[in-house]
């Protein structure tokens, strides 16, 4: 191997990322593509038809943020981008199976997710909930590629205290009917989509191989913020966002009655407070890339991450 | 720490495993559910309902087999059990889960598991759904404190390949119909039973701390026999078990026309084929201890084990 095929992919001839997270996120689409289709068994090989919902669920995918969020950490804490590959995109095993039980008749019995017929539609109900459990498996089974210190890292964010938490503090809000003041909002998406995010960026880490811990507290501190400012965002884009952009009809959340940032703040606030969160995720940037001697440029991608989180259009 | 404190629990004062797998599973049984019990998050946390609905499916437990089995991977291979303790009883959690996801109503709809509702009846779907996610996750949490190796071997045994895919393999027998034969049994059974019960073992020998990977193959060998002779004697009991034996009322497989190896080979034939897999578990036990350097009395008790999947009356 050549120096320069050592260098970080996404990186420039002078060895340095791509200070925009869109550069960053382009230059990793194809590896991360490639790097899932390997990990997914193949459709022709038994039992087939539990791979084809695997992979029904898993391709085509969406923007692959938790992969990237990944590879960001490995780069934040000066890792080998190529090396936390595939534990990174490993992740997006956990997003999927998360997605397939949460649109099951039981829980959110959603028939469509990006366009397409969800898991349980285009299978059945049983081999969308044994998909998600082989997906959620095959998740740890790569993981453990970066060593035990992912898997657990993966384990707490994935499970009762993280995201398996945050959806029951959602379901048992919705069947409550009751409003939601803004700390059981918070608790809900803490839960369910930040906690995923800071096990991201720490299996990033650890799969990177360079960073050592003492810089996990500032990468979950970064991740708490863009994990509120996602969600923020989220609630602000069904107000604002045409069908075309969201890809779903947008004002569903207040046809339902859902609890909302916009719906508790109003939008003009939601909007500052997100911006406000990017900010403060991006001051956190800082120090991460600092203390965890960061590749050149990764203070500025992670920044740009931040600002991206909220600036997107769906 | 004194030589006393250190010696195997369940060894007699000379240090040596008791004979009996009975033995060794009464003298495990109290240190099997205080692990458990210091594993699952209490009831009285957030969030309460997940907590408790995982603690529904885990206690009371039954015999508590595959972490019997994990501590006898890591006395075979002459490990330290009570290092082995915790990640063998997250053994347990698999089997939990695997159970709460199968008795879902879109799986094998079942109300009542030894005689108490299923989860999904004591609490609801979702959350039935959910809380085996959480107790899936939780064993790969616990699992990890034996390294990255133990982790991929519990992946491999509880995933597409292996326990899930088993549960696919056995829905569409179930949905086709039609009688399975012997290959068609013995593949679903492989994967529901004999998958996690190796990996069991390997987790075992990992988490122990001695044996090397080179009796891996062995410790395979002798797990996916007793596997076999652990549903063929299922199958059995199925005609030859009393209801106050079981728990449950005897001869449901025939009247569910359910393929088994009794339907298939007759009850003499079965009994034989049964005795015959514990007689080569028992064969295989020797190597196992000679090459992995097995505790005084191992063999004994890997023989013994393989004996009682045959002999038990429930």
């Amino acid at each position: 191997m050549t120096d320069t095929d050592r260098r970080p992919m996404g990186a420039n001839a002078e060895g340095t990322l791509p200070r925009s997270f869109r550069e960053f996120a382009v230059a990793w689409r194809s590896p991360i593509e490639e790097a899932l289709e390997s990990i997914l068994p193949t459709a022709d090989r038994e039992p087939t038809r539990l791979h084809a919902a695997m992979r029904h669920a898993m391709f085509p995918g969406g923007k692959r943020f938790r992969p990237l969020l990944g590879l960001a950490g490995a780069a934040a804490t000066g890792g080998d981008l190529r090396r936390a590959l595939r534990p990174a995109a490993a992740l997006e095993l956990v997003h999927t199976y998360s997605l397939v039980h949460d649109d099951l008749p039981c829980m959110d019995d959603d028939d469509l997710r990006r366009g397409r017929p969800t898991c349980h539609i285009a299978f059945d109900e049983a081999t969308a909930v044994l998909a998600g459990d082989a997906l959620l498996t095959l998740a740890f089974e790569v993981v453990a590629e970066a060593g035990a210190e992912a898997v657990v890292a993966l384990a707490r964010g994935a499970g009762a205290a993280g995201m398996v938490g945050g959806q029951v503090f959602d379901l048992a809000a919705e069947n409550a009917g009751a409003a939601l003041g803004l700390d059981g909002l918070e608790r809900i998406h803490d839960g369910k989509t930040g906690a995923l995010i800071i096990a991201s960026l720490e299996v990033g880490r650890v799969a990177g191989g360079a960073g050592g811990s003492e810089v996990s507290g500032l990468l979950a501190e970064y991740g708490a913020l863009i994990g509120r400012a996602f969600q923020v965002a989220d609630d602000c884009l069904d107000v604002t966002g045409t069908a075309a952009e969201l890809g779903k009809t947008p004002g569903a959340d207040q046809a339902h009655g859902k609890s909302t940032y916009p719906a508790l703040l109003g939008l003009e606030r939601s909007l500052e407070i997100a911006r406000d969160l990017a900010e403060r995720a991006g001051a956190v940037a800082g120090r991460i890339v600092e203390l965890g001697g960061g590749l050149d440029g990764a203070e500025s991608l992670l920044q740009d991450l931040a600002l991206s989180v909220v600036s997107r259009k769906s």
